[in-house]
């Protein structure tokens, strides 16, 4: 058994999480929906027209570990922070959630900071984030440490990181030491936009060394520039062992092997999207990795994409087990 | 028409807000629904302990202006923070909630940090709060501008501040500012360990200066040591213009001038207890200074107390007013 079921590597981040109307949006310039980066002046002058708010440690792929530890599967997490308050925070509840976390931080005299994402929530659930990146924009090479890639049984890496060189070489070195060590890479698009961004090297990526890939119908269709949905499933299937794409309120979608399983979105009321995707992505490794289905695993995905959109902030404090329970799942673990 | 309704001087604090059972508590040696003053060693260690939290700002005067700023009341706070990030994010919340706040942070180098609270939240609904009061600790008379005390109709003083020498210069300078510009002194006896701590200073305070006492049962009767409920709420009433009790699901109780009024509680679950008296002094102070009745007043400030304890976090984000409408309260601002 290898020490860490999923070692997931990403943008370090902390949200800042905030009402605000769709006026305030077209006003503030701020594109609804996506995530958007931005620079550390427009991260403090966005910061002072906002309303009051809340800090709750974010980014994509620590949510999906935080997830994975909630359950009780054995995780870890790469990604830079500074040593900082906002720092110390983020490090902070990844470990008390029970991943391990052991990445270098920044110095306190660098001159970025932690990263932060200014992440507002419109009145229908949907956020806008704006996200400035920081320290955890470096995070490179010497950041990764072979033997914990070698101890994963899955990677998991977070397509925003794709912004920035030094980590295209860290994804490649990851990427090595696990697959060498027989492990499987697993990859989220993270954003239409990022695809948009990166396409390429995805794609690349994707046919070279992707076991898994996660994503949902935007990024899908703008990853593979297709008039179908269905067709970009197959397209995207044909290239991986297995595909899990996720759909809104129209739940999920698994492929593999030439199979093809759905799995139903929950019936909730929205609160704050922040995470959906995130939370499907946890459950769904932690699903795989014991043993359990792919359609089991992506019915696990979808339930724990639920729970966290129906409260703000992108990390689940609920009993995940016994909403599965509930939902009918009989667990083994 | 002064520049504020009420101007409220206390403990710049940010909370950090974790879910703890009764077990963790009895290990980690904290007095359970009571708040303790740690130093930084005890904060640090015990956060390595807790589970994953979230940052909001709370202080508990900070709390009640940020209430009536919140229902559109002119106000200002005075307190203490350090230039870190937790010092902006306590900043940043309290303006943009509408609320005016100029007092110097402390600099970057000063050895202490922004103070923090670590409120662990039981299943009952219960908080146990730990603060580490850093920088907020050295409020001094140099920090209190008079014009703002002249300006304002009343003051707010945090019984937790008289936890320093400085603090209680700093007080006598805004009550004889405020006094002497016609203006009236609200007092909140805090906490039952903290009138412990300063009961002949509050004694004489309330004698001397206080025009209305803010208070719950268990404030009252360590403040009077009398056997009976009662009669604490009569000597107390004796002693100032206006007595407005706390007394948990019962309520709260006003009385003024020979008279007495009861505000029944408002019948909810609560989550999480915090920042229940901070709100019920934020709606009662704007109720009083916008020309309602005591009654009246002191039914808002039930209502609001209750929405605040019906979500984790100490500040409401809930439209107060359309609440106090839906129980009838009929509103001319």
């Amino acid at each position: 058994m290898k020490q860490y079921q999923v070692v997931g590597i990403g943008n370090a981040i902390v949200d800042i999480l905030a009402h605000a109307s769709d006026d305030f949006l077209a006003e503030a310039g701020i594109e609804k929906g996506i995530m958007q980066l931005i620079d550390m002046d427009r991260a403090v002058d966005l910061y002072s027209k906002i309303g009051p708010a809340r800090e709750i440690s974010g980014g994509s792929a620590a949510n999906t570990i935080a997830g994975i530890a909630q359950l009780g599967g054995r995780t870890a997490y790469v990604g830079k922070v500074k040593d900082d308050q906002l720092g110390a925070i983020f490090a902070h509840d990844l470990r008390a959630q029970g991943a391990d976390y052991e990445t270098k931080m920044a110095p306190k005299d660098d001159a970025q900071e932690t990263g932060r994402s200014i992440i507002l929530v419109t009145p229908d659930g949907e956020r806008s984030m704006n996200t400035y990146l920081g320290v955890t924009e470096h995070l490179q090479p010497s950041d990764i440490i072979d033997t914990q890639m070698q101890n994963a049984e899955w990677i998991y890496l977070e397509g925003y990181r794709f912004d920035g060189p030094e980590s295209h070489e860290a994804f490649a070195k990851a990427i090595s030491a696990c697959k060498g060590a027989g492990g499987k890479v697993s990859l989220t698009l993270s954003d239409p936009f990022c695809v948009e961004r990166h396409r390429d090297a995805f794609r690349t990526m994707i046919q070279d060394s992707v076991d898994l890939l996660f994503c949902n119908r935007a990024e899908l269709m703008s990853m593979y520039q297709m008039d179908s949905f269905d067709d970009a499933l197959a397209q995207a299937a044909s290239e991986i062992d297995i595909l899990a794409c996720t759909d809104s309120e129209n739940g999920a979608y698994i492929l593999s092997q030439g199979q093809r399983w759905h799995a139903p979105a929950m019936p909730i009321q929205i609160e704050d999207a922040t995470g959906a995707g995130d939370l499907f992505a946890g459950a769904f490794l932690w699903g795989i990795t014991n043993g359990y289905d792919l359609e089991t695993s992506g019915r696990m995905g979808c339930i724990s994409a639920a729970e966290v959109i129906t409260h703000i902030g992108a990390r689940s404090e609920a009993d995940l087990k016994e909403l599965f329970r509930k939902q009918g799942i009989s667990l083994t673990q």
